[in-house]
This record gives structure tokens, sequence and C-alpha cells, in this order.
């Protein structure tokens, strides 16, 4: 699907946007290096806007999993912001994404977060225009003769999917994708990812603006003290993870899956390319999944012709992290819905055939994550209640320990360096 | 009761009023006719506080009738944006309207939605000031010789009373009533409003912007797929509406009501007078009223001799509507309680000597616009979820079925522009 | 504990400081005296943070009292606009305040809001840095070799106690405190406070502005109609309390407590020291303490030797409120948390060697202030409704009953006029 032109609504500037630039401009001046950001990144509704449309519009985000939309009309929504998509399977198997927005008067037209589209048509519920599921309009009814359908189509999302995993970019001028396909293509792809099937998803809503969030999940110097579960499966978070990363690959052998690592993360992308970033670690104590024990708890993914004791990490962007064990998968989606809201999906994939009840049960799948998320949500919250007081400083992030936080920071300053002076 | 001089609470400016009156001026200029309003129209706080300074407290708000405060002391109160107001039976029969801010330390006085003032006075629950039912200051305990009582009366609000209907107007140059007193008594007058009694009240507190709620209410495209119950009953929304009410009216003949259109709404007003509007249309599928099954649900209205298969709609400015079926009566009120929120009130008339159980059944009466009201709520309220999003941009109105919306968004855009040169 | 240094979270400006400074200028031009403030000082929320900032954050506030924290480790949370403060008992006895931020990355420390420090230390949940009770820091893991420790202590806050009641102040430049401590050495040291017990505490939410709050506590013009219950037992509000206080004094003599009326309190108090007051007036109808019929309830507290029908009212700045009666004692802790939201704490304090139902029923003691306490917060808050209104303009203090109010405000004018120039 070709990418598409998409004209925004032009925001309604309030005066004094040279007065913000000018704040902003010295605010990134006082930022030092190694350091937590200052305060007002963390909960200035005027740099949480300017983020949403310089940072985060521009990028793809996965938004689910193909197996989740399996017949034509099948859809589910993607909120982001003040944004609502609708994600739908189209006449012939392919992926479509429409803005949730009525041509007529502008209403929302699906409400329900996942549904199906009666007779392969989604029909406005406030005065029944018609639109095809490729979000041309069918039909409205008594408009005038001159009225041109042709022009008024459902605003289409620029979509893409790799791996089954589905990727959405709502600006009009989309990162090239192919980065991502690759990397995809050599990680998710070797699990077979593209014929896996979603068994269950969970939103976490935090009280907290994204890049507590995202600080939160890219480092493990909190996973001893606030992931207990986590930890005794993981070797992430030790000083040693690389020297059991090389045991256990010493130990047990590569079992038909072979990753390496990638990193072109943040700086190291090409400019107007996506992102993307792999790394692969040993589990601990001997564990095989990341389970309660570390025992196997679905059958084997792809290539895998055994349980190989090794974790895949990958990155696509800085919203959307991907978790591959040898017999389950997760996907991480961060959504910013407000400067100090975010919204936190997880979502499990086993693979495709396997029958729920007989090869895995969905409990013992879905228990670690759903365990860490909501310890996440919560570390991240008490997070931004302290980052809100006078008292809060910058404080120094741990070396090595905390560096992809800090990778992360730094990406995220040099990124608003160019936008304030936009 | 002669109109008073108000003196306002001069409002605190922030800075950049220009700017914000350059950046309306260029939104207004931006506006296409046609189509529906830009994005900040709906969800601008600034625009909706000039909204209510300039198009919405200096016209006449009917907030009841005067069968819900039978004897002298009974009131209710009327909410607008930030504004609470008394209405109150005096002593001798007539209506008063005081601003429910005491004189004193400016408590509330009254925080019930409807009572009785105990003693025929109104007691400050703070420090106990007490007023007449004429607002006039009647005692303030232990104040020193020097203070002055007769300054200290309750701020008086413009009341006006016409087939027993009640009119406020919130600013002190009210506009000339008297056009709409004629409109009701030619209307109203005919079905005995004034001596008809309130049944039942429900407010319906919208989640949107008080013209989107408008916008829907003053048409019937939306009728078929959003209101089955009102469409089974009644001729709008459908194309042939005037030859169902020429059929309507030579098969049943009229009987006692004969009601003429009025067309003084909105920008065919004589300024300085408030816009009113009447039109008669058939009912559908022989019903003779607005009932499940079409059937009488009340006793005969005023001047009817009988059922005529007709019913009689009429507006009071842009936030009033009334409808006027043979046997029932229904007061629309719309008033705005900040950009995003809109109160919607809906009463219930039916002839005042009729006997609840005897001559009708409450739930009878009601059902139909119950049932329409609460649709009318969720659809507003999807269509401003739709309407925030940066892809909503200005869709086309159906032409003639939205003409009257059409003709709404015309007059707020005239009166917008006078109000960015104020 | 010497006075140290804090520095703040610059605040980021949001252009447009002139124009505030101008307007808040005009404003308070406009002010007329013996007249209730003017709408925005109500609810303006620049109003509000510049008073925050230039009015009360530079006092001494009453936080509670040594005997809710008996033993080191023991802690409790004092929350104050946006900020939280974590006051714990140390090693040594003495009495430590910290910033509730951790150093590293600012999550908050603790959240319940009282607690034990187990193992003498304070652990922020998040990545496990471990403080001291004196808020050093004792360990960061995994810290490179070149971290500083110790300059990642948490951030102190002033504290002080006195007669058993801490205070905290949360700028770098407190006040002197010495005259708080003379004043309640020569009040609440009589009756013992130092050693008694908090019995309970409550925290009532108030949605107004601090001042509406203030504003109330100070007068008894509205005891009569608001609170039947404190009239009953206590002589303010009425015309003749002098008299009923020297009548008291001669029927029944001082017993063991002789207190002196101070007034060191708003403008009256030096610069740069805190403000503090004292009265001390007769009970009513008899009464020998405030309780249900104005019977004894707990016992003899400090150096009384019998019921005097005597109380004492003592001022600290103008957010703290002590009640000392013969047998209990009422500590009253008023905290702007927005411009809008006010909490309003009550503790009581019993002699504290006073055994729980054996010396004193906890219902019948708190009993009063309880019913009290509730009605205030609903006055207050109705006050701030109709203060809302375009409608409120300012009204007169009544005199000389509200005198103390409008001392208050004066002290309020007077003080913005300040913050204005500055």
């Amino acid at each position: 699907m070709p990418h598409q032109p998409i004209m925004f609504q032009k925001p309604f500037k309030a005066e004094g946007s040279q007065g913000f630039r000018q704040n902003l401009s010295e605010l990134l001046a006082n930022q030092q290096s190694g350091l937590t950001l200052q305060q007002p990144f963390y909960n200035s509704p005027e740099i949480y806007r300017l983020e949403v449309e310089n940072l985060l519009m521009n990028r793809w985000h996965c938004v689910g999993h193909v197996s989740s939309i399996p017949k034509a009309g099948d859809y589910f929504l993607f909120e982001f912001d003040s944004e609502s998509v609708i994600v739908v399977r189209g006449e012939n198997g392919e992926v479509h994404a429409h803005a949730n927005v009525c041509r007529h008067r502008g209403s929302r037209i699906c409400s329900k977060q996942s549904g199906h589209a009666n007779g392969g048509v989604l029909v406005c519920p406030y005065h029944a225009w018609v639109y095809k599921l490729d979000g041309s309009l069918r039909n409205a009814r008594m408009m005038p003769p001159e009225f041109d359908s042709g022009s008024h189509g459902l605003k289409p999302v620029n979509v893409e999917v790799a791996e089954g995993l589905i990727f959405l970019n709502l600006s009009d001028e989309p990162r090239e994708f192919s980065v991502v396909a690759e990397m995809l293509s050599a990680t998710a792809g070797k699990f077979g990812w593209g014929d896996a099937k979603v068994i269950h998803e969970e939103r976490y809503s935090i009280d907290a603006n994204w890049k507590l969030a995202l600080e939160n999940q890219v480092e493990c110097y909190h996973c001893g003290p606030s992931h207990p579960e986590f930890s005794r499966v993981h070797s992430q978070g030790r000083p040693n993870t690389e020297q059991i990363t090389e045991q256990t690959r010493a130990a047990r052998g590569e079992h038909g899956i072979d990753i390496s690592p990638i990193d072109k993360w943040a700086e190291r992308e090409t400019r107007g390319e996506e992102a993307v970033f792999v790394e692969r670690h040993g589990m601990f104590n001997n564990a095989l999944t990341a389970s309660d024990g570390g025992q196997p708890v679905a059958p084997l993914m792809g290539n895998a012709s055994g349980y190989d004791g090794l974790f895949t990490i990958m990155y696509v962007g800085q919203l959307n992290h991907f978790l591959a064990y040898s017999d389950y998968g997760a996907i991480f989606r961060y959504t910013p819905r407000s400067v100090t809201q975010t919204d936190f999906h997880v979502t499990w994939l086993v693979r495709g055939d396997a029958k729920e009840g007989v090869d895995f049960d969905k409990e013992k799948v879905t228990w670690l994550w759903r365990i860490t998320a909501a310890a996440d949500k919560r570390i991240v919250e008490e997070n931004q209640i302290g980052v809100n007081s006078r008292f809060y400083t910058p404080g120094p992030y741990a070396d090595p320990i905390e560096a992809k936080t800090q990778r992360f920071i730094d990406w995220y300053l040099s990124e608003m360096s160019l936008a304030a002076q936009a």
C-alpha cells in the first residue's frame, strides 16, 4: 500500500509560542549530560505537545498482530494522544488503517475497542454514512447530486505488516520502513511470529509521562528491587549478564535460532529510517523461558528445535519493544495519552497452531509479565509524583546499568534541540 | 418587573487577549461556508468564554414552568456556565429571579435543585443574612449601624413569564421580549400551556460542546439511523415531510388548533429582539401523538377538540426548543457548563387538571423523549470525541435535510465575527 | 539543628509574567478595604502560584506531634501543594524532615501516610538507594567509583520542635522561630503538651481556596447559624464574650493555668519572625470543656488543677491554629493543595499517660470538633461556589465580629503588594 499524504487540522496556536521556544532553548542549554531530565520535561503540557508533533507522530507504532483480526471486517482501535485509528482487515486479507472520524460531521465511527464490521462495511452510527473496508465512501444517504463521494473517504493512516506485526505511521511523511522489516525478518521471523497467534492483551493506564515509562522500560537496575519474579529467571540487571549468556550458549547450544545483535537504535539510525535494536541474553538459574520456575509453558515457536535458554529483545523506535522466548513472545507498546498519562499495552503470542488447555495454559504463559507490568505501572507513577516536587533535581544515571536509559535521554535531547529550532 | 442593570465582576483578563482576537479572526476567515466548523470552535476554552459573554448571556433562557413553583416561597435553581440563579415564587404570585450569591461573603444561598423558602424568606446558611422573596435584604444580624441594607439585596436577574413559561436574561441589557410573548401566545397559548402542569423533568449531562448538541437538535438527518422510536411516529427526517403534513391535515382537519409558521429565527430576527421560529408537521404512520404506538397518552390540551395528527415545534433563540402535541408538551433547554460540557433538560407538560394514574400514565407520556434524549447524549458525545482528532476536517452539511443546522452555524459565525471585532 | 539552604527546581515560567504582574497590581489597586476579596484572588491559578511561593513556603507549618512517631524510624508524611515531606524520628530521638524525593531518579520514597522505616533506613523502592534516618545516603548499589555519596543525601527540610509540636519550614531562609517557641512555652507548655499524646487525626479535603477556609476559621459570626453544637459550649460569636470570660474567671478562679493574651499576629509581627497570637475565653452555659454537655471527657492536662471553664486559642502564622481545653487539645492545620483545594487536618491530644477506654472515650473527646470541622468543610465549599459567579461582588465584613477575618485579609493584601512588586 503506497504511503498517502494526510492533511491535518492545523493547530490553533495560542499567542506566545515565541516565548515558549525561548524558554525551551534555555532549558535545553541548562540540561546536564548524565543526569535525569529537568522537571518541565516531565510535566509541561507545552513540551508534551511539541514532543507529540515532532518526535512521536512521525514514527512507526506497532499496534498489534494480524491474528487479532483474522476475517475481513474484523477491526480493533489504536489510541494515541487524542487520536483513534480503526485497524481493519480488508476484503482481500490486507490490513487497512483509517482515522476513526466520519467525513460528514466528524463523529467517531467505532467506539468499541474491537469488533466486526457487519456486512463488510463501516457505518457511522450518527447519520449512517457507509464506508467500505478500504475506507472509501460507499454511500451517503440524501446528499445532494453535486456531492463528491470520491473525496470523502476515511482519512488513511499508513500501515505496514512485517512478521505478522502491524505498524502504523500517523504522519504524511513516514520514515522508511525497510530497516524494520529486515530486522524483524532476522529475529521475530525465526520464531515464526508471522504465523503466531495472540492469546491475551492487557492495557495498563499509567499516570505518568511517557518518558518516565520508557526510562523504566529500558533499564534493569530496578529489576532486583522491584521485580523479584522477573529476576529469578532473567540475567539482566546483574553485573555478569554477558558471562551468563556465554555460559548458556556453551552449555546448551543454539537450537535452530541464530540471531545477531543489531544496533541502529536512536542516534545510530540513518536519518529518515526507523531506529531498530536487537540483543540476545541468557536466562538465569537455568531457566528455559520466562515462567514461574523457568520451565516451558507453550510449544516451541518457529525454527526453534529445542530450548536454548536464551531470549531476544527487539526495539522499533522508542515506544515499541518485543521479547522472544523459545515458547512465547511479548509485544510491549507505549502510547502517550496526555502529558502525564501513558497507556502501556502488553500482547502475548504463542505458536499459531497451539491449543489453549491442551498445549498451553494461558495463566501460566502470561503470569510473569502481568506481575511485572503491574509493578512497572506502580513504579513509574511513584516516579512522576516525586519528579513533580520542587525538591526534585536531576540525578545521576548509574553507569553502565542504566546506559540504555541514558541513551534514550540523549536521543530525546538531540531531537528536542532540533524541534526547538524548527 | 422592570429590567434592572446588573454589575458584573469584571473578568480578570490574562495577557495576550490581542493575540487571541487575531487568531480568532484568522480562523473565521478560513471557515468555509456549507461545512462544519473548524476544530477550535468545538474545543477552545478561550472561544467558549467569548461565546458565553457575547452570544449567550444576553439571550432569554426558558428555565421552566410556573406550575413547578405553585406557592409563595417555592423555588428552583437555574444553572448556566458558572452561574446559579434562584427562581422563586413571590408573595403576590409573581416570579422573581436572583443570583444565588449572598451579598455578605458570597456564599451560595440555596444548594438544592428545588425547594421551599421557609417562613417566606431566603436565609443564607453561612451567617444567616435574611432576604425577602423579592430579593431585598430583610435582616443582617450584628452588622454595624452604618450598614446600608438597602444596597445589599440579592442581585436581580431579569425575568419574564409567557404562557406559563419562565424566561431569564442574565445581562443588564436584555433583548426585547415581546416577539417571544407574541409567538408563544399564537402557539403554546392555543395548547393552554399557561394552565398546564409539569409532570416530570430530566437532566442529561452531555460531555460535548453546546454547539454540537444544538447542531444535533435541529436536524433530523440522524433520526432514521439513531432514533427508531421517534421515527416511527414523526414525519421529520423523511424526504416527504411536507406531503405527509398536507395529507394529515386534509384527512383529519384541524381540531381547534390553528397555528401558522413563523420565521424570525437567527439572522431573520430584528436586532435587539429575541429570535423565534415555528413550524407544524404531520405525525407519521397515522400516529396521533408521540408515544409508543402513536395513540394518545394524556387528555387533550387547550383549544384542541380532537387529535389532528400534527405537532408544533417552536424555537426561542438558539438554546430553547418546545414541542406541542395534542396531549402533551415538552420543553428542551440546553445550558452550556464548560467548553465541553452541556446540560440538556427536558420538561414534560400535561393539562393542568389531569390526574396521574387516572388521566395519564407518566411513564407512557415521557417514554419517547426519555429514549430519544438519552440517544442524543450518546450521539453528541461521540461527535465531540471525533472532532477532537487531528484527522477531523470540516465536512459538508447535507442539503436540505441539515439546512437548520447550517442556518444555526451561519448565525453563529456572523455573531462571532461581530464579537471578534468588538 | 541548623537551618540548611535548599536548592529548588527553578520554576519554568510561561511567557507573559509581566502581563500577570500588571494585572495583579491593578487588581490590588481596585481592592476596597473592609470588603471581601475580588474574585480572581479566590480562583486564579496564577495568583495561587504566587501566594505559595511568596507567602506560604517560607512560613513555619505545624505538621503534627512527636507522640505520633515515638520510636526511631517511625515516620509520617506532610503534604503541601505538590510537595511531600518525610517526618521521621532519628536514631537519637531527634526529628528529621526530608523531601520525599530520591536523589537518583526522583521517585517518591514513602507512599503511605505513616509507617516505620525498617532496619533504621529509608529505602527507595525503585532502585534501592538506602538513606539513613538523618537523610544521608548510606548506599547506592552499582554506582560507579567516582560517584559522590556525600552530596546525594535527601534534601533536608528545616524542622523545629516546641512543646511536642513539630514545625517545618520549606524555604531556605526560614523565619526566626524563637517567638513561636516562647509563645508555646507560655501556653501549650502549661497544658503539658510536650508530654501529651495524639489519640486521633482527621483530614477534611475542602474543595475551596485556602483563604476562604481561613476566613471561616478565624471568625465566629457563623458559629450561631452553622455550628449549634459548638455554640452551646463556647462563648465566641456572642456579643458579650468578654463579659462571660470575666464572670467565668471570677466564679471559678484559675486552676493552675495562667495565660496572657499575645498579639504578634499578622502585621504586628516583627519582620522575619513568625506571627503568633493568643487569646483566652470563657466557655458558655457553664461548660467545663468542649464536649456534648460540657462535662470533662479526659484527665486534666499539665498544670491544670481543676476545670476553670476557660479555653485558649493560639495561632502560629496564618495556617496553624491550636485550641487548649483543660482536658484535651486540638491542632488545626490548613494546607493548600491547589487553587481550589485545601486540606484541613485536625489532631486531638490528651494527657500522655491517659488510657483509652479507662481515662477517656475517644468518640467523646473528638465528637465536637469532628462535627464542627465537617460543617466547616461544607460551608467553605458553598462559599467557593458562590464566589465563582459573575454576580459575586466583594461584600462588607461585619465589624467587630469578623475583625479577625478582616485582619487576615489586610495581612494578605499587604503581603501580595510586596509580592507584586518583587
